[in-house]
């Protein structure tokens, strides 16, 4: 491989010369040799993308860098954006944990490619300065909390609450769908009295919606920003209104609703805001674990299961044994949500670990806090797919097995009255026989009055 | 001890005779010796009261119960929630996952406690029925979920968020006195620009607003209540227009704007509710411990640590050693914290275990929920009066340290240029001394330039 | 109440005068009103009188206490693990996070009580001074850890593992005679081979077998004693050979294998031992959910669930319903463990938090440990009383199940060919309808023949 | 993209036409898009290769694969293990529950490899068949725990621990550099009584020794092989002594103590080994936040902070004051330790979600495992090559603290008495002066006998 050299404070080091990255990147390449996961989440860098074109437009308006400068910035911002610079972000997660190195690898990358597209070559020196132009009025403590906010907010609103609204839309028209079929109900794993395989529906609708609603609870924290606060919150070496400014061209630039947080101390020293909003894709967890297992519950068997719902077979079960499909999507989407639960730990861990001026536990937020939303995206989008709108009620096991019931007994009760009523339960359990069998050879009723009077469908309620 | 025999459905079990519980109760004492937390929350037996009360005025409403039922019924409820019959509530948490055993618990009490209102001895037939009478329209399906949600809505509104607002009321005032207190500022626990230590506080007061907004976004969730929805969800038993009623009631009696679940399907299966507001329960968690670590952090010394702050002495630290205070109320609220952490493990963890219609993890969520309510309020009202009211800033050791920091030199870089700046920075790192001292040995500056042109004070920005 | 006036380095302090703790019990019951949960847990103040008899016995061997006092302090020890002095140690977990003020609780009870013992009366001066002859030695630093070593190494040994131990041999007794009860296994909750009852038990022995191998496996550093660290870990103010001898004295008294621990550096400044053990024990917790889990499921029904196992039952079920056993002792178990992973998440983040010679979440970790270690043994006693030595096959329904399975036809193949045998399959996966009879209806097996060559008893194997 | 057709048993699938992989596999991925944290741990895969090259030479020596085949299989699983065929497993994790998916694409990709090396094309129909020939005696539901168990245990035994070993020594020899450096000891993070720095950092070794000792505790669990337990345990189709010969031919590859395990219902259904070597991985992490939380405390500064210790500086801190030499290794330590709690938390509780026979959450359990294994390995080489070794005492601020210590006056009881002693001590903390100035203004000591009996490293004890 071929290098150039480029300098910083600490001196000369040695950098692949196709790369624009400049020293401070190198460094921490090979300082921070961690982790098999990668670099820092694409989400990051396209929002470091947003902040410095939206920092470098606030700069000029505000008087302190030139036109030109603002065009240049700008137009390599739209490039990273366009995923045109994808390979220039090298950087681990386990870095410093202020994420300053990731912020100077955006500022290097940005200054030597503004260089290039000025008609410059790699390493001479740029037009544009990453330090004093790309990073003005910034600090690393303000722009990658800045970042986090912006990736995480766009995330979860763009990509992860879309995908559970979808998921929510096909259980709700399930629900719709099912609304007339009676089934036993289950409490304590044991049968119960009878509701309709909508009204089992509705509820995971209901917690869906819930989740959702929760979600949007937290995103007016999450849309404050940092920006403007630099190294300590107090907005040293800004020009005077350029944190209202700058949060007005990012919430411009990204189209969403971000604003300049009302303080800025809190903004760098605290992640609570991450913390509330992933709280809240861990209720999001708990919900879809819930419906989930339910819904693998239902559909176990052929033959030694519940086997109340039939889900898509995708994927060949046992070569010989028809019948035998498995739950895989269920699968994949509980095993989604112990991570979600382990991500929460991890992050409110983080959180908890600010000290006076900074907290430094931020890539690991950003990380935990990404793949949470975009696990829980995928998760309903394929769950969806490929689980949830090929339900189906196996009508006559669920038929069976609400007929089977010994709950329906209730239903005799004020014909025939409570006791003659439990002798003819009693005596369908000891025999394995069914309630009407039983209720005929005791002589307590016709088979006429039995179908007359025990009807499942009758003690389901009115409750959706 | 002397017994009496009660009965229910499986037979006879011997009683204390002085007690009102019945059968039901007892054999859960006999078959549940686990753990040595005591008995269920006294917060749940206090919302059982509350709503059986509510209970027995819908039904008398809707024509099912009559009007003497009804009020011997409200006036034992009334009786518990004078603390009455505190000791009548043996049971453990680690009982049945639904609670079913202190929903027969308190109908047995009720029913007893009633018979002897009404001029009867215990162990005669009671005059009210505990399923019949005082169950009437419910099952513990529907009841404990209800209590559930009661009891921590009353505890986070009226006892944990006014302790909140009182340590975050304490802490803005402070960061108004101290606005003027210019120290250091730090970052990665290194020195960095200076700020305010009402700017620091600032933070704090900006972390606790932002965690009670939280936690009041999740009450609307936490006001829906199950009951209504009986065994399954689907109401069975209950009257037209029950559920609406009763809620109507809870909340006339505990005047909270709690309402009917506009589902019961998932106010059975699932608790969602009580995974959202602990989460925001967490969140405050994490802002609490980063305020209390901060704060010892600030505190430590008094020679060799950062020493910016005093806090009260509430105890003898060494008896030689004068201001060895130790920060024991930082102590307690971060043990706290760390117990809310887990707490909140075990309520996401169990929130994911509902089955079918019914998630039986109800106590052990109530528990720890519960815990996490109190122990919050407990430690912010704790460090509150015992801490937080008292902090000064160690006035002469905040000017000591900020002086003496080398982050000032950047003043001097529009007068003397970046250069000297650096130079006059490096020679004071270097022989460890101070800026100034280095300032005019290398002929740069005179004191007087020095004094005039150096002043934190003008370095801390406008933002609050 | 009455009260007298104690005295320490602060000044006077009023203490009810019927109790022995002094001034500095009084300001800490004061200053730390937090939590519902009671008092220090009691396994603590017997491992701190422990610890003070060995302290006693040791300073006096080494020739810096006097026999008398030796002999005085050791009674009133005696009296605390007899019992007698339960009402003395009011002090709550929420305190100073190195436990000083249950230390001096315990020197101050020590002290007042062996005045009285030497005939004197509260108030006067005592004897033996609470911190220059009880504390001797002693700091709490390396006192507290100390308690929870010989706490937590007690707990686990004496009474949670011997309750694991015998929920193990329950499962072992039945697994044995199980061992030829043929029923279908379950893979994905899907339909599979078969496998025998008892190997499905003999799996869950297994289990527990590791568990306990991996508790034990922590026990020696557990066993490691602080005790003779003094402060900071230098043994400051101790004679020499006392750390050695007092954990001779310590391991003489309980009975146990204490030692004095190699490093008091660590064994003051972080705690883990504890983190250690209690990561077992979460094992454990895993361990019994599976298990509890599998039980309860297997339970299930008794129409409409899984219904291959009896469990006892303890508590009426449905009035009319008979059979709906509801698997309460299953339920009591599983939210025991998930407190307990929610008790590791606190210990575990509360281990993080040593900072320099000190780690001040001691009561937290004590107290979510002990918790886990009783709740653990209760529910492994109650769950094997309750539950476990009562399960029993239900036998017909087993072997309803695995005839009716679809699985069987693989044994078909060796017989009538691959294609032939799946040809039986669908077809009675289409029907709804048996193997034999779709094998006999299809002309390919005569009924003899099928009963020959499909026996599900040859299909599980020999592994045990 | 070229395609060619692969079929199995649900029909016909499109393969990119230069891949090895056949319809399963691309099933599979067509399925569970999700996720971006890409596919399987290679060493999952690389632990197949070995397990299905030993399941060959298994079915080999007991006469059901002939030689031909065995050597054929060999033959691709070594290509597999040098690498040659990385591109081939494109499934990720969030896929089903058992890993079958991940099996099957081993399986494909020897099968179609085997037919290339074999001289055939792509497309035909290949000499080893998938299922009959690479899986034989085999399932997934013991292939892929055996593939959890191979992976996890060699990468803690072959990376992990050598890492944690490297860093150990790099501190033990710190330690005993510093033996000799009297320093200030803190507790409560207030000043306590001197210690040297070796003692300080024999802590942090004996805690890294203990660690060790934990997880090598747990590698006997997780040595034991699943493998021969087939679909659910039984070993059914496997032959006579095959789960103990293939059990020795993964122990010949792989140069690893592995051993069938005793129990395979067990292995398949829980896997509980991976929860007890991850919670001694978790426990390990606790230790390195501690270690490296103090040592960034204590390096913190330059002027402002504790400052006693001296760490790498490896990248630019800020360009004007030198000295800010941000702690970026110890926050990138702590930063892993966060992730690996909370992959803790995730581990458990899939642990705990095993149904029947089978555990489903078998790759989430196995990412996160090699996540924290990989991570805190790479922690420990990363944080001792750029920090640990580096680490040197500011031997002039460590004097400095000491020496103004008010606990040193502690040495002038037993010449003075406690009183005047008592005296200096508060004269000098309310003056702000040293001991000895104090000592000599109150008169009570002449300078000679101040510096003659207060000597820090007295007091330093010799525990080590």
């Amino acid at each position: 491989m071929n290098y150039r050299v480029e300098k910083d404070t600490m001196g000369e080091v040695q950098v692949p010369s196709d790369k624009y990255w400049g020293a401070q990147t190198e460094r921490s390449r090979n300082n921070f040799k961690i982790g098999a996961e990668g670099s820092m989440p694409k989400e990051i860098i396209e929002a470091f993308a947003y902040l410095k074109k939206a920092a470098a437009y606030a700069n000029a308006d505000l008087g302190v860098l030139p036109l030109e400068k603002r065009d240049l910035i700008a137009k390599v911002c739209d490039e990273i954006n366009n995923g045109d610079l994808d390979d220039q972000f090298p950087l681990v997660i386990w870095q410093t944990g202020s994420g300053t190195q990731s912020n100077m690898n955006v500022n290097e990358v940005i200054s030597n490619r503004a260089l290039v597209l000025g008609g410059g070559k790699l390493g001479e020196k740029s037009l544009i300065h990453p330090n004093d132009d790309v990073n003005k009025s910034q600090s690393s403590n303000d722009t990658f909390p800045t970042a986090m906010h912006i990736a995480a907010y766009k995330k979860v609103l763009t990509y992860t609450l879309p995908a559970v609204e979808k998921l929510k839309n096909t259980l709700l028209k399930k629900s719709e769908k099912f609304k007339d079929v009676v089934k036993i109900g289950r409490t304590h794993l044991m049968d119960a009295t009878p509701l309709t395989l909508g009204q089992e529906f509705s509820g995971y609708v209901a917690q869906l919606d819930h989740a959702i609603k929760a979600i949007k609870n937290t995103l007016t924290h999450l849309s404050e920003l940092a920006l403007g606060g630099t190294a300590v919150g107090t907005g040293l070496n800004t020009p005077k209104g350029y944190d209202i400014k700058v949060a007005e061209y990012i919430s411009k630039f990204t189209g969403l609703p971000f604003v300049t947080a009302p303080n800025k101390f809190e903004a760098l020293a605290a992640h609570d805001a991450i913390v509330e909003t992933h709280g809240a894709l861990k209720q999001l967890a708990v919900s879809l674990f819930k419906i989930a297992q339910d819904i693998r519950l239902l559909a176990s068997g052929p033959r030694s299961g519940i086997g109340e719902l039939l889900i898509p077979e995708n994927e060949p079960g046992s070569s010989i044994m028809p019948g035998k499909v498995n739950p895989t999507q269920n699968e994949a989407m509980t095993m989604v949500c112990a991570q979600v639960l382990g991500n929460d730990t991890t992050i409110s861990f983080s959180g908890t670990q600010g000290n006076y001026e900074l907290n430094v536990f931020k890539p690991v937020m950003a990380f935990n806090f990404l793949q949470s939303a975009q696990l829980l995206g995928d998760a309903c989008n394929s769950f969806n797919d490929h689980c949830a709108i090929g339900i189906e009620p196996n009508y006559s096991r669920i038929k069976e097995l609400v007929n089977n019931s010994l709950m329906l007994v209730t239903a005799l009760n004020t014909h025939i009255g409570y006791e003659n009523a439990a002798k003819i339960a009693k005596t369908a359990h000891k025999n394995g026989t069914t309630l009407k069998e039983e209720a005929i050879n005791l002589g307590l009723v016709t088979s006429e009055q039995f179908d007359q009077w025990v009807k499942p469908e009758d003690m389901v309620g009115s409750l959706k």
